[in-house]
């Protein structure tokens, strides 16, 4: 109903392209924003406008840092034998919070995929196949998401790292713990007797 | 995992603040502010931190607006004898979708409710009974929400109103268009049947 509609509805137009923010909460962010503290408001526009200049990319594992190398790439208690590749740096998040990982990690910031424009040309594998011969990698875990894509990157990046003569390894996919079979997909319950292991 | 932690998560915990945004939305967001298109945050982070100064209040009903007055309270084929009175900018917007009023608005802007610090001397009653007085309304619609704090002000402003010698109604409270008699809480079905009207 306002015709301070312009700016509120850019605002909304903005947010709607935020993962998992709908045009009614694009709206409700859009109001809270204005009717809050306006402090907060610029401290947070501000964090977003400046992020991308006072975060870069680790030159050595591609994680979010505000310095040249990130703090696990620096972190001699962490193996440099064992390398887990993951496509982004949440799920590097993902791997550390499960706490089962003494490694480091190589985030491909990508996926294979054709049909979307990134072919094997468009694909990152130079930087992965130089730290692995440069740092000695004795296993790799292909941790890229059990999705089409990922299976693809996983399949491709399983190739390319054998032939440079270093153990590979792929991520389990399964039933999750606590799911219920009765509404697990085909697919995933496939995979699930696939990679049965006996006990 | 990131020691570039520190701007990550200064943001994160900015957009935690957000209405329906959790710590995890809060990282998926952050997450794709820093992946995307910096442009695009640049021009979002601006939205934010400027939209205080380029946003007011209508001076006749407090709906947002960039002018002095919305284009509501200035559109002539709006009544000015019927006024429906909300708690906030986005009520008034629920009420305009409905399609289903003529009148003007008038935003509130804050609730009674004495425990959270808003008591009648508090309440800004004094602009809406100079507006209820200069304008000649002759009916206010009371659509404050049906809660506790919502309630109470229609309550006290049915009261101030009828002081003032003007027709007050409030809009009805009951079983949601498509609800189930079976999901329904108590107290709604309750006034429910007290609002019950004859067929």
């Amino acid at each position: 109903m306002t015709d301070g509609g312009d700016p509120i509805q850019a605002l909304v137009r903005l947010l709607s392209r935020l993962p998992g923010v709908g045009e009614k909460s694009a709206r409700r962010i859009a109001y809270h924003v204005l009717g809050g503290d306006p402090e907060y408001a610029r401290t947070l526009g501000e964090a977003i406008a400046t992020m991308s200049q006072r975060v870069r990319r680790c030159e050595s594992c591609g994680a979010y840092t505000t310095r040249a190398r990130c703090a696990l790439c620096d972190d001699p208690r962490r193996s440099a034998e064992l390398l887990c590749v993951v496509a982004r740096p949440m799920d590097a998040d993902a791997v550390e919070r499960a706490r089962v990982f003494q490694g480091r990690y190589h985030i491909l910031h990508a996926l294979l995929d054709p049909l979307g424009g990134v072919g094997p040309a468009e694909f990152p594998l130079q930087p992965l196949l130089e730290r692995v011969a440069r740092e000695g990698v004795r296993e790799v875990i292909l941790a890229t998401p059990p999705t089409v894509e990922g299976e693809a990157t996983a399949l491709y990046l399983a190739e390319c790292l054998h032939a440079a003569g270093v153990a590979v390894s792929r991520i389990a996919s399964g039933v999750p713990h606590g799911g219920d079979l009765e509404f697990t997909d085909p697919i995933t319950l496939g995979r699930a007797m696939e990679g049965r292991r006996s006990v």
